[in-house]
């Protein structure tokens, strides 16, 4: 894969809105991602842990990401989550972003069992990539060890690299551990990292990292895209530290119902703060309250979604 | 349901074998179940923790559980993992399970998000239930925090036995937490409590509990089923003290590698020790080692399968 086909920058892990009778809200999903491409996403990861994608059936994920391509998103910017406790799953899932152009698939570990050995998270990975057996896989390594407890360690990194150095291509860390991101980026040259926080996002890209795959890039997508694009200016400092703030603000509430909260005010729509359990939505009063405080004393400006 | 229907006694959570081609052996599990069923197994839990179900797909489950049947195996007695992350999913084989004459399903909450609150474990349940609508569905909650790392409290068994009365009949505690176990029994008479390990099988039996599903049910379910019948005798200590010095020895290894290990050196059939990813077999000679131990150590007669 040459330097134009990779992904780099700002990436979102898109929120899944839901319909009134619980089912996933193909619509909604449409025109919430070309917003976030609109105001600032480099490409989009849809059906990550911020899309509550394992409380999804393997259906209604294929039907999503269809709609999303027929809703006119370009396949090529996609980076679907399609990892699953069973191969099966995952190689059923993988072969279905590539069949519809997703340039790469973000893979879980699996995650039911703990305590496995590197050896069978690199068993399970053989799996996958013996059930796909397509020239086209880009696989970017999804680490987040707070929600998944099961990991990629540097060791097992190195060996699926050198097992499928033309497949595993990249890494979303979410350990919210800077000095695993920085061993990451500094250990595999060329391989490409992204930060699963825009904490780190300037430190990222300083290091030799890639960008960021960040939940709150659903809600602040041009925020981070600045800290990208001017990334070797004097104001860098500045635009990090208001990413920053208001990204610790909204991480100190329940993340995902926060950031659904915060997409219905400003799309003046409800519905959008529905989840799937179990997650449940933050109740309105204190929405209310935190979404002032985040405009008020955060100095969040809102997304300019209605206009949208 | 009356008790004459109600599931007691010794329930082996059973092994899944695999093919060479890595393919689910349906013919191996059937053998393995009638052998369970007649040296002293009461019932049979397919597709728990011990059966990689989560290293199945919806599918396979679902062709699985379908061989036990065509192989003979009564539905009845057959309370298959159903439990899942997306309501969905656990929907669907759930209604497979009822659609077959399954007496009932053991059901894991949601394992993917962690710290979730009652309320959202709560809604996922009653998700499940109005998805199933089906009068005849039985649930036992698998409470098992060791590795799902998501639970069930008290109060939230509680609120479901109140909120589904003929639907939540029971709980199978892998919580290794004999208080935990003790407290259920105390707090909800009719409630049928089933421990997840034979360590505490005569305890649970004599404080009202209903039996147990444990992983050492696929090689030692004679042992574990004499405590059963003879729970009021004088020799129930021993018998008790024998099957957990065996239990005590298994569980020291990795559990599941180990149960199809021996059960490959008892039948004399190495693919028997195949696993799935994550999980990867014992090696050969460790196997071999600990099996000698187990015999000549601690007792464990075989469990006669050969002959079987």
């Amino acid at each position: 894969m040459d330097d134009q086909n990779r992904f780099r920058g700002v990436i979102a892990p898109v929120l899944t809105p839901f319909r009134e009778d619980g089912k996933p809200d193909v619509q909604r999903l449409v025109s919430h991602a070309h917003w976030l491409l609109d105001n600032g996403c480099t490409a989009l990861a849809p059906f990550g842990t911020t899309s509550e994608a394992n409380s999804l059936s393997l259906d209604e994920r294929m039907a999503l990401l269809e709609g999303l391509i027929e809703g006119g998103i370009e396949p090529t910017l996609l980076m679907p989550g399609t990892g699953l406790c069973a191969i099966g799953d995952v190689v059923r899932l993988t072969k279905h972003a590539l069949m519809h152009g997703c340039r790469g698939v973000l893979v879980l570990p699996p995650f039911y069992y703990k305590g496995v050995s590197d050896n069978g998270i690199f068993a399970h990975f053989r799996g996958v990539m013996d059930g796909v057996a397509d020239d086209r896989l880009r696989v970017y390594l999804y680490h987040i060890p707070p929600v998944a407890q099961v990991g990629f360690s540097v060791d097992l990194v190195a060996r699926l690299i050198d097992a499928y150095p033309k497949q595993v291509v990249g890494l979303k860390d979410s350990s919210g551990d800077w000095s695993n991101t920085k061993a990451l980026i500094k250990a595999f040259p060329g391989f490409d990292v992204f930060s699963g926080s825009e904490l780190t996002l300037l430190d990222n890209l300083r290091t030799g990292g890639v960008g960021c795959i960040s939940a709150t890039a659903n809600v602040n997508p041009s925020g981070l895209r600045a800290i990208f694009d001017d990334c070797q200016s004097d104001v860098v400092g500045d635009l990090q530290a208001s990413a920053s703030a208001i990204r610790r603000f909204i991480e100190a509430y329940p993340v995902i119902p926060f950031l659904k909260a915060i997409v219905a005010a400003e799309r003046d729509d409800p519905q959008w703060a529905a989840t799937r359990p179990p997650l449940v939505p933050m109740p309105e009063i204190t929405a209310r309250s935190a979404i002032g405080d985040l405009r008020n004393q955060i100095g969040f400006k809102g997304a300019g979604m209605r206009a949208a």
